[in-house]
């Protein structure tokens, strides 16, 4: 093979999309391991021990044993049929709405279900409101469309429904018109809230006003460790003002990657009209859908709220314990994360630097900002750290907090 | 639910993307099952009996007992790393080249990888050269992008590479310039033909010099027959001037829904910068490894070139005996297909109807043509049919014929 590659990055760029030269060379990829034996507060990832993989195994032996000749051939563009049914009718309970399967389309994940309603929906130009902070990956996707992102303040309640509101009328003002509100309105991530019932109902009025569609990221809606959530927005709003986006990733396993999307019909149509893939794997999907028909997965998240009810409240406990001098926290009522505000003066970055040497990885807040308006906060993660580390991590992010203050004092 | 739909079709013409409305509602669908006891020569679809579930099952079963954790936890957006090293160790064998996992992007099919190739090329407006006929699901993907395709007519070789040339220049003088040229050298969907080995070379000193990417589609380049065909376009140009898309649907299962491709590594590199969806499936990923590693895919392939160069012995003897007053045809060294010309005067889309009548379901090539030179071809399948079934759907074919040579000559 020559030694002067033909197709260099620097010929490339004459040849690339506009898309590819909005999002250049650089690939996202997963942090590279560290060597060390670090305990991890850092990325949303399931609990490791309770990864349902038997389930898998016997639901995978009874599709082959049962429809081995439709779980290996096409399954279409809207995914494998005993799947959508499925997820109908399991819907159909969690939204109290009489939702059939033109309502869902199978996706390979949510990060893909997002991705294929900008796809449906995005021009270069147009724009989409969104949380601030909220998922970097998110705002990734939505960027390389070429879309005009508009960040919304939240508050410990989630997104300021009246900000939301200033914004849109503020683009009516100067023409523009928002295509889309992206939020995770339940278990936010990064921040842990959910929005109140009244907001979301002052959200969909705005939605019909303006004519907006919410894209509502469910990622972690079914995870909740005391009182249930809120009606989602698609749910409030008759399936008719949302596409609610959620996923396996969470409730089985990211490895799938299988998700699907909540849309009314004439939207979902539009998303599998423009997919080239032939459709999410029905292989998969008609393991998923044995999965849920047998029951094991209603049984698996019913354990998944009790191991991470208890993950959270040894996290809290030992913020309690090891760095209550340094921050404020509150406590999510569901999800994997809790969002750390540090004390006037404490650097986020620093906090980090300093915890990583002591082997403790956390998110530092401003990497989760689409706008200038970072704050000083921390994310843990508490999903995924083994509960026995939890409060061996905290001690460790106390000692590393008390180590930035004084340093900070005196300078 | 509201009885009236907020978006409804035409409301949402207002919001969509311009590449929805390219694409616009309808949904490539499979087609409908026939509740008759059809004889099927229609799909590309692999042989029913041979499919793997068996060694899916211990693959399964092994990487869940092995690497639980990895395969069900995010694998990266290049896919998983033990299959792309699987497949860089294969494909160095396959294309004579030393390959690393840094040329290798795994897909969600080849359909994805496709989209994948375009969407980090194409932007509205491009020229696209395309072999005619060609699979028109590519044409698809490649119409979404906004680009123009100009089709290029083939002989029983393939692509008439003189007449690329041509196209060529003529871009160049209008002052265009095309960016890709889309084909299937081997075993071509649906003529059947493969390219020789020096029309390969044409192309690639034409590639060279006009500086476009050739886009290999090469689904079914392993089920050769006879001889095995000569080298890809991406093996002779030394892995530099093609993206050779491949696929694990016509040797493993197209229920799958994975693939790869080989490129570049700058070019891999921006497919994987342009996928949201977090990467195709470590879970099946892994799996497939497990069968590259075990041996069992290709003891696999082994095992489908026999049963598919039956079939096609058993097709060919059918058509000589049955049909051939009518027609005529070249038989190909491998795939799924047969392209069978009509002798003058005979309609393709009325033999397609009169056989379906008679409830054998065949390929018309009128489908298959992204210009306006259709010829009158019907497009045979004969993966999918069971091998006890071709003879009697042969002869239904040939009284097709008859009837519609009869009818024709009366007119």
């Amino acid at each position: 093979m020559p030694e002067t590659p033909f197709w260099t990055q620097d010929s490339l760029e004459d040849i690339v999309s506009a898309r590819s030269k909005i999002m250049g060379a650089g690939v996202w990829a997963a942090a590279r391991p560290d060597d060390r034996p670090v305990i991890s507060f850092s990325g949303g990832l399931p609990d490791v021990p309770s990864l349902p993989s038997e389930e898998l195994l016997r639901a995978t032996r009874t599709v082959l044993d049962r429809e081995r000749r439709e779980a290996l051939q096409y399954g279409g563009t809207f995914g494998a049929q005993p799947l959508r049914d499925a997820i109908a009718e399991r819907s159909s309970g969690i939204e109290g709405l009489p939702l059939t399967d033109e309502h869902v389309i199978v996706t390979s994940g949510a990060a893909h279900g997002i991705g294929i309603a900008c796809e449906a929906l995005l021009d270069p130009g147009d724009t989409v409101l969104v949380e601030s902070p909220t998922f970097p990956g998110s705002l990734r996707t939505i960027h390389s469309f070429g879309a005009t992102v508009e960040a919304v303040p939240m508050d410990e309640d989630g997104i300021r429904v009246d900000l939301v509101e200033e914004a849109l009328n503020r683009l009516a003002d100067e023409g523009r018109q928002a295509k889309l509100l992206y939020l995770i309105p339940t278990h936010q991530n990064p921040e842990g809230s959910t929005l109140p019932l009244d907001r979301r109902e002052k959200l969909l009025e705005l939605a019909r006003d303006h004519r907006i569609l919410l894209l509502e990221d469910d990622a972690y809606g079914e995870l909740w460790f005391g009182d249930e959530p809120p009606p989602s927005l698609f749910s409030l709003s008759g399936g008719e003002l949302a596409i609610k986006v959620l996923t396996f990733s969470k409730i089985i396993a990211t490895g799938l990657r299988l998700g699907w999307n909540l849309a009314p019909p004439t939207l979902i149509n539009r998303m599998a009209a423009l997919r080239y893939d032939m459709g999410s794997s029905p292989y998969l999907g008609r393991t998923v859908a044995e999965m849920i028909r047998n029951g094991d997965l209603d049984r698996h998240v019913e354990r998944l709220r009790a191991i991470y009810r208890r993950k959270l409240e040894r996290l809290c406990d030992a913020l309690d314990e090891h760095c209550g001098d340094y921050i404020s926290y509150q406590r999510p009522g569901g999800g994997f994360f809790v969002w750390v505000g540090l004390r006037p003066g404490l650097s986020a970055l620093e906090v980090q630097r300093v915890a990583n040497e002591k082997a403790v990885i956390i998110g530092a807040g401003p990497h989760f900002f689409a706008d200038s308006n970072v704050t000083q906060h921390l994310r843990l993660a508490f999903s995924y750290t083994p509960v026995e580390e939890i409060e061996e991590g905290v001690h460790r992010l106390g000692e590393a907090l008390r180590e930035v203050a004084a340093t900070s004092a005196v300078k």
